[in-house]
């Protein structure tokens, strides 16, 4: 049994390295950043770790705890920490820039883990009952700190999306006499970029805006509970 | 020529159906809602048509060309003639909840179609003519519309993955001891839901939070501009 679970390794390099739910992810987490999610199975998996498929089930459930443990290995990269000196808005500030750093380092995983459930992704619980218990602390009504927590994703997974397109995505080259005014913005952008992407001036002022736009509801709501 | 070029169809049933660019793009989107961005292939599309590969390419250019296509149609079923009567703020929310809807239609378009140039997607760049054209005359330094609008455009986008996500997506069955606060938020935000879904309470509360804030930077960049 041992000897099945141990990945194979070149002859003269020790053979250490033992299968663990975390090796397991870090090997599915590579194949999904090679191959995508839709190419991504158990057996090539085994595969990947020069093991038979039924050693990996020795350590997870299967495909779907294989991704938890993905979601695990990205939300150990989500710095969380503003959220015990800060207050919520500058938290939320350092943990969207961190959260989508984290997903635009591999892309498939990002529309592939908005779309699945947490389960068996016990880490990436506990980084929500940090925000969530920040949130709380500062007033935020119970009921509203999940879908206001939801919110925020949503525009950083859309936004991780965005870094990873091209930077000239939007060029209408060939077309500015069709849309003369998009072919014009985008030639104002372009030169107003100066050293920032495109992507990271988009962000900027989307964060901004929407970390604005919670606190005028956050003051609304603590000001209808007194 | 004009045989090869038109798909096969049941005996008894008229020939009457011969490829146009849109008619493969509406097959391409199809096979994409099946299959998965990447599971798409010219191959694969020429054997959903029932045409040999070499008749898409007297419509279209290649893959790109036929996404470019599908990108016009999703863009079809967004509307925006509420730029044309309402204010930007007023307008923006109207399109942004048709632009929602018509992505979440379609799971494999949302990141597929976030992460590739438009090139090719005339109508599409016509959707965005009509936001930019709208902002500029309400006042918004040209610069900032398209960023403006990228900002936008990556919170629906990153709703539209939550929307086609389970409703229980964040359920803490099992883990409640570790992560108490959490499971507490998730079950406040399930007893004030209603008949609302979580993604829409979530949709709705950084929208909401979005404009306000795009609203206070509208009134800030005004002021600057004198």
């Amino acid at each position: 049994m041992a000897e099945i679970d141990r990945p194979a390794r070149r002859v003269g390099r020790p053979k250490t390295t033992v299968l663990t739910r975390d090796l397991i992810a870090e090997a599915a987490l590579r194949l999904l950043d090679e191959s995508g999610a839709e190419g991504f199975t158990m057996a090539r998996l085994a595969q990947a770790l020069r093991v038979r498929p039924s050693a990996l089930y020795n350590h997870v459930d299967g495909k779907e705890d294989v991704i938890a443990g993905v979601r695990e290995l990205i939300s150990d990269r989500i710095d969380v920490s503003a959220f015990a000196t800060l207050p919520w808005d500058a938290a939320m500030l350092d943990w969207a820039h961190s959260y989508r750093l984290a997903f635009a380092t591999h892309p498939p995983t990002i529309a592939l883990l908005a779309t699945l459930p947490l389960t068996g992704a016990l880490r990436t619980m506990h980084m929500y009952d940090t925000v969530v218990q920040a949130m709380v602390r500062a007033g935020w009504p119970e009921p509203e700190v999940l879908p206001t927590i939801v919110a925020v994703e949503s525009f950083i997974l859309g936004s991780a999306l965005d870094a990873i397109a091209p930077a000239n995505m939007f060029d209408p080259s060939g077309a500015e006499d069709q849309v003369p005014s998009f072919a014009s913005a985008y030639a104002a952008r372009d030169r107003a970029l100066g050293a920032t992407t495109p992507a990271d001036a988009a962000f900027e002022i989307g964060l901004t805006a929407l970390l604005d736009g919670l606190r005028v509801r956050y003051e609304r709501v603590r000001v209808a509970a007194g």
